[in-house]
């Protein structure tokens, strides 16, 4: 790498697929120059070690921080509080310690009265991912050109957000700032409501009696496949997002089922003019999605097409 | 095509997407020695044409069916009586009436009374298809390794039916036969259902004034982004559909309510067991379908990864 690295020692607690991104992107930028991991299960670290995505690899969380100019905590939402404790007395002073939780207020509020005024806390959250877990899920170009939220509380130390920014900025992500708060109310809506949604619609089909599952299954082509690809996402991640973002997703969904009983009732009732009109206000949405370069034009998603005997076909 | 030709002559009344493609997978498998496309707008007619996705075009239904052996309906569902009327009195005496339509029963009622005895009525419904609308939106493979299901009426004559499972099957299709309400209560689940939630996700979404629109489009990429793909299908099938499928549809949308509100009541008590186990059962789900070969375990949907000048990285 001919750019000098952004942090000395970078430690990754959480050896999961958002950790093994992190990692691999780190290296393979030069942001770091040097890489522990640490992961409280030893077959998840024996995997990250097997992969060579870090330089060292230990069980001991406070072992991994010491030494560590950045501390990134990338475990559930609801395992930051522990895994805060476990290391806190054994970071050096003058570190920045910071995480990759999809929700921001609770992790700003559980870590806040845990870290001492010589670390610098500044939380963040990547948004991207995939719905694969663990070490060999993790893809090193997983942030490029996706944005990364970070949410400093008030009166944090400018320069090392910088520094945190320059971080993710190296690994090719676009950097914004904002409040715990908003963070949590944006991402109810873009990320955690359809997360709900997609894993509400795929748990009723699954209890149909007289639509069998092998019917689901195949014909799942009409729209539903694109359900159960979000509603296989990990479940222990997401189950903390609803626990600790509880205000804000209640919140939307009280939205959404409020919606929903009105495109009811147009439904039951045959107002096939109110229909319409929502069905094309939607496919406007879709085109400033694209046109703002969070997501491709490309029909299907880009799934290959094969002939019957499962060649692909141009 | 070294195989011979299944029908001598397809009329296809709709040039839309799914008529282009039914145009484009006959030509290109052999299936039929001609086609006839026709479509009461004048400038999708000529867009065919422009295309050559047909050996004739004409704006004049009456005319197009004359002498065709297979006329299929690739209208939206609420336009099929209307374009049955207009052609029943000049389609050749054993020719097949087909359709594409996405709901089954309506199509049924609303053609069997107008359909006389010498002409062979199977409604038929590939399920397969794309957001996108028109002409030029046909894909030639669209229907490979899809399911198309037809749904003879009781007393339909087997050898039409074999007729025209093979004109399928030529077009890579999977055929399956059933009964039309059977047909109407699986697709409620699998598709009708999952473009309703996602045109009322989007549509709450743009909606909110606290979260900006600029938001919800630059952070779409946590999940709501593949719901906005969905929700930009064409309006005014969609609006049919919900229309003519309103008893299923209602049905499946009770169904997912309930569930629902059990969801948000387990979030509101915090009841992070009964969470978590539905996000693991969920996940089950999926890998059926990839095992059925009704999608690929590409993450990110296969979505190109791009550096930040826009470069593709592998």
């Amino acid at each position: 790498m001919s750019e000098t690295a952004i942090f000395e020692k970078l430690a990754i607690i959480g050896a999961g697929m958002i950790g093994s991104s992190v990692a691999q992107a780190a290296r393979l930028t030069g942001a770091v120059n040097r890489i522990v991991m640490t992961d409280r299960c030893d077959s998840v670290l024996r995997e990250a070690n097997a992969l060579s995505l870090a330089d060292d690899y230990t069980q001991d969380a406070a072992e991994a921080v010491v030494g560590a100019d950045l501390v990134m905590l990338a475990v559930p939402v609801g395992a930051m509080g522990v895994a805060a404790e476990t290391i806190l007395p054994f970071m050096r002073s003058g570190a920045i310690l910071s995480d990759v939780g999809s929700v921001k207020g609770d992790v700003l509020s559980t870590l806040d009265p845990l870290v001492p005024g010589d670390i610098h806390l500044i939380p963040g959250h990547p948004v991207a991912g995939t719905e694969k877990s663990g070490p060999s899920a993790g893809i090193q170009d997983l942030f490029d050109g996706r944005w990364c939220i970070l949410t400093p509380p008030p009166g944090a130390d400018q320069s090392a957000v910088e520094k945190l920014s320059a971080f993710w900025e190296r690994l090719g992500s676009k950097v914004e700032t904002m409040d715990a708060a908003h963070h949590d109310r944006v991402l109810a809506i873009t990320s955690h409501l359809p997360h709900l949604i997609a894993y509400n619609i795929v748990g009723t089909a699954s209890d149909l009696e007289e639509v069998t599952r092998s019917e689901v299954i195949k014909y799942s082509a009409g729209g539903f496949r694109d359900f159960t690809r979000i509603a296989a996402s990990d479940p222990v991640m997401w189950r903390d997002v609803f626990l600790t973002n509880k205000e804000a997703v209640l919140e939307m969904l009280g939205r959404f089922t409020e919606d929903l009983t009105a495109l009811q009732r147009a439904i039951r009732w045959g107002e096939g003019e109110s229909l319409e009109k929502l069905f094309s206000r939607t496919r406007d949405i879709r085109t400033r999605i694209i046109d703002a370069g969070q997501d491709e034009d490309v029909v299907d998603f880009g799934r290959h097409h094969t002939d019957s005997e499962g060649k692909e076909i141009e």
